[in-house]
């Protein structure tokens, strides 16, 4: 569905656009010290719960736990930090982010069972309780409804801006906001990477619906973007939704439903497509778009591997045309095509046909490589379905970034 | 087995040290003048033949072209240019590699469907066949018994040194030699690679056995190297044999069988190592042996991804023992194990134990990170699988080399 279609606002104020939610957060010198690292999201009433998660084999505590808070279909805070991921702690680690649950829990008058808990930043390092449970304890004394500028700062590793978006669309004659702020910015790789999402709305859902939607959304955006090809250990998009707009519940399949999905798909692909531009030393957005598969998992497959591959992004970093890298990490993609029928668009610049090389203006292509955003599409001439995947460019930066990440 | 009880003799000589070999090459200016770019490799009698080729869906002409001329098993020559990898040409591609093999056949006396065709370099580019046709004749004109080291240099590209082996040992009675050359060195990934791999021997097998033996080091070596997690169109390991040692025919399993396969090993695992070693940019190698892993498969997937990791990779390179990254790595790798049960290591030094931070010297891992070759050790504990990979650091200078290949 397009955008269009569904009359979209954008709106400023990310997860506290939605009626009934607060944020707030606090400089705990997790891993430095004058610097927003702790932050917290706030539904004022009970709200309908669901989370996608990292599926990588090893899981941080924060993750495992939030996991089992949402198995009821409800939440009402999200804490998370930045500086420590909390993850390879051992049984200590499920300790500190159970810490941190009861912490917010108490400091806002809630169950701890309705509290999510995030975390991101170094591997196995224990986590600085001492001063991330008064850092809890200042960011939800300073709740607010315009705070959701500062949460998203709170939540930045590497990234160099603050993610946030926020759309109001109608559902049912009354106005229903989605927002939502996030963070990257390596490590970003399908499923997911070391990547957090929140997403808050005032749409009432019932857990099932939201669930369904978030995952639909979720496969659109968050699986289409890589960074580096590293999935992390603490990846998760959560939503809650609170009803406060007033609207008939949705409770399954229907007009209302596909709106409301729609307008999360909108909302998390914003955030994926930030998160991609702003990918460790990227120099520029990767847009892979791939047309006419036999099927969306071929597209899929073949968009995130193209956006995701070391020589291709290596060469659009040094605007070079070099299609023939494009083609082959179709080929080893695993998806199904037809390398003699292909045909590659670099912007609106054809640059190979059926599988081979067409005279282009190089020169064109370089400044076409230069943009900002950078496009490539890939017709199979096979079927009817597509996919596009995000990625961004490999500099030196990106080595710079990661060769001492620790320190 | 170990290579002791094989009693392996190293010597020089590479492809042309086994009886009955003869190389040669030639500058045709494929790409760059004045260097060595198009080599070929003969026995002077019959001989088995097999091969194993990229699994990316977009396969070289010259690939699909050899294979063609395996399925009989038997070979006699193999030519391979360097700078047109004579990828995404369409059927103007296969009548190229057809015309190389035409060349070859013709200049040596021998039947075309005996001539194996190889190429490497840029794809989606014109063979420039009025420079390479002649550079196969004067290749062909200048074969010796000592062409191998030239042969090795002639397949280079991004390579910054020629990768050459050979090895004796006893088999039926019989000395039997076995020698190889490789060339790397970016798109190096499982399975296979921009590397091409060539192999010559004078023991007497049979194709099947060959076959056979051939997939068994190349599934131990070929495919446990990774440089940049990119998977070449054009990658292919090519085994001639041709009875010249004498020894009784190797016509099935047995210790004669056994014995040759390790060598067979030995020698692929040696180029694989020197490919990994001079990966485009890399300043170190980098070894990871998974151990105690349920099954093999898990510990080759953890092994490989962990190896190709960009995260650990620019780790490794800047000396930051982050080992977080090792686990998380290994816990995207689809292999099964106990996150909590994982211990891990750097050289000597333990870093990891259950899965949790160890208290360990930085300064000592440092100084363990700053050698030529780097070890890391991954121990599942959850059976007796186990398997090495290897890879190389993440560089500025991957970045520079890749950010414009093409010009």
């Amino acid at each position: 569905m397009e955008e269009k279609t569904l009359n979209l606002k954008h709106l400023p104020g990310g997860v506290t656009a939605a009626k009934g939610f607060r944020a707030g957060a606090a400089a705990a010198a997790v891993k430095r010290k004058d610097r927003l690292d702790v932050a917290v999201i706030y539904s004022t009433v009970p709200a309908a719960a669901a989370g996608i998660f990292t599926l990588n084999k090893v899981k941080a505590a924060p993750l495992l736990l939030s996991m089992k808070h949402l198995a009821g279909g409800r939440a009402r805070a999200v804490v998370a930090n930045s500086g420590n991921a909390n993850a390879c702690n051992g049984t200590q680690g499920w300790r500190d982010a159970l810490a941190m649950a009861a912490e917010t829990a108490e400091a806002l008058g809630i169950s701890e069972e309705h509290v999510l808990v995030a975390s991101t930043g170094v591997i196995g390092k224990q986590m600085p309780l001492e001063r991330v449970l008064p850092g809890i304890r200042s960011a939800a004394g300073g709740l607010s409804g315009d705070g959701g500028a500062l949460a998203a700062r709170a939540i930045m590793t590497t990234d160099t801006y603050p993610k946030e978006v926020a759309v109001r669309l109608e559902l049912g004659g009354r106005e229903v906001t989605v927002g939502g702020m996030a963070k990257g910015s390596g490590m970003v790789h399908p499923n997911l990477a070391t990547m957090l999402a929140f997403v808050t709305t005032d749409a009432a859902i019932t857990p099932q619906c939201l669930k369904q939607a978030l995952e639909y959304a979720g496969v659109r955006s968050f699986n289409m973007i890589t960074v580096d090809g590293d999935t992390s250990t603490n990846d998760m998009a959560v939503i809650m939704a609170n009803g406060r707009a007033g609207n008939p519940e949705i409770s399954g399949e229907g007009p209302d439903f596909t709106r409301f999905r729609e307008a999360l798909t909108v909302v998390c692909t914003k955030l994926a497509v930030d998160i991609a531009r702003d990918g460790e030393g990227a120099t520029r957005l990767l847009e892979v778009e791939v047309r006419n598969a036999a099927t969306r998992e071929d597209a899929r497959f073949a968009a995130r591997t193209v956006a995701g591959s070391n020589l291709v992004k290596a060469a659009i970093f040094g605007r070079d045309a070099n299609w023939g890298r494009i083609l082959c990490a179709a080929g080893y993609s695993g998806a199904n095509f037809t390398p003699d029928k292909v045909d590659i668009f670099l912007g609106g610049e054809q640059v190979a046909r059926n599988g081979g090389a067409l005279a282009f203006s190089e020169e064109r292509a370089g400044e076409i490589l230069g943009r900002d955003r950078v496009k490539i599409t890939i017709d199979f001439k096979e079927g009817n379905c597509g996919a596009t995947a995000w990625g961004c460019d490999l500099s030196y930066d990106y080595v710079r970034i990661n060769a001492d990440y620790r320190t």
